[in-house]
């Protein structure tokens, strides 16, 4: 929906931040294929400091209910755990343990947001728990862990791993 | 990578049996949107009456680091709930709650499996843990909570909502 254009490194080599559309000013990751084909989720720094998430629901996220997948849920918020943990994050790190609730359902068109926080950052472990809502509709509860591992290749072809 | 041919319903309106290719005799759903996009993982039945759910893992599949992205084998355990949970449901369920750990990485070409069993299967909600394994070595381990809903629309117009 949003054409995208690359801008320099800021923290990760594949950032990009559209400049035109609904998410103009929005960042997103580029080097996740998993992701990228899902996507794109977006997300923003808030005037507060905190992050916010969001993707526009089109057909493709959807499930035989026409709701919005179980799994293209969980793998908006595993998104968001890297987001909310952003200023956290100095190099590349992978999702350890995942929990999550279903508390609702979002259909097609609808505009869907996470929001949450770090709740402890350590020398290996990140901790993060959000929220996804549709407006002020709660629908999912997460929480996850991430750890920071170590580059294995050159930092221009590296990218985080969720 | 399978070509797919329709048969008669078996539980589902949209359940379809692989006729050829490596997942030749395996099962899968095609009426989830997101999950078609993603997938096709698929599940058979095990002469021990044991669910095994299967994908091959492919480029779409990754994430920066080249590994299976979290939110992929997320999806691919949310499948495999309803999968292991086959026996037990008769109308569409949803995913009410969903847990796991990231216990290794899997990469492109690899036949990454899933096992597990149901815990508890009650009236209105079915509990179900299992493991997603490449070979022997674990990748991950997961539990969540299944519940009946009752249908909305007619029962040819509807799949299950993971």
């Amino acid at each position: 929906m949003t054409d995208t254009a690359p801008l320099p490194p800021l923290g990760r080599p594949d950032l990009t931040i559209a400049t035109e559309g609904e998410f103009a000013g929005w960042r997103t990751w580029t080097r996740d294929t998993f992701e990228s084909n899902n996507g794109p989720f977006w997300h923003r720094f808030e005037a507060d400091g905190k992050v916010r998430c969001a993707f526009r629901v089109e057909q493709k996220h959807l499930n035989g209910l026409r709701g919005v997948h179980g799994g293209c849920f969980m793998t908006f918020a595993d998104y968001a755990l890297f987001a909310i943990a952003a200023h956290e994050l100095q190099g590349p790190a992978v999702t350890v343990a995942f929990g999550c609730e279903f508390l609702d359902a979002a259909y097609e068109g609808e505009l869907v947001e996470a929001t949450g926080e770090v709740t402890r950052a350590g020398k290996s472990l990140i901790f993060v728990r959000g929220i996804i809502r549709s407006g002020e509709r709660p629908l999912f509860t997460f929480s996850g862990t991430i750890k920071r591992v170590k580059r294995k290749v050159a930092p221009s072809e590296v990218g985080e791993g969720h």
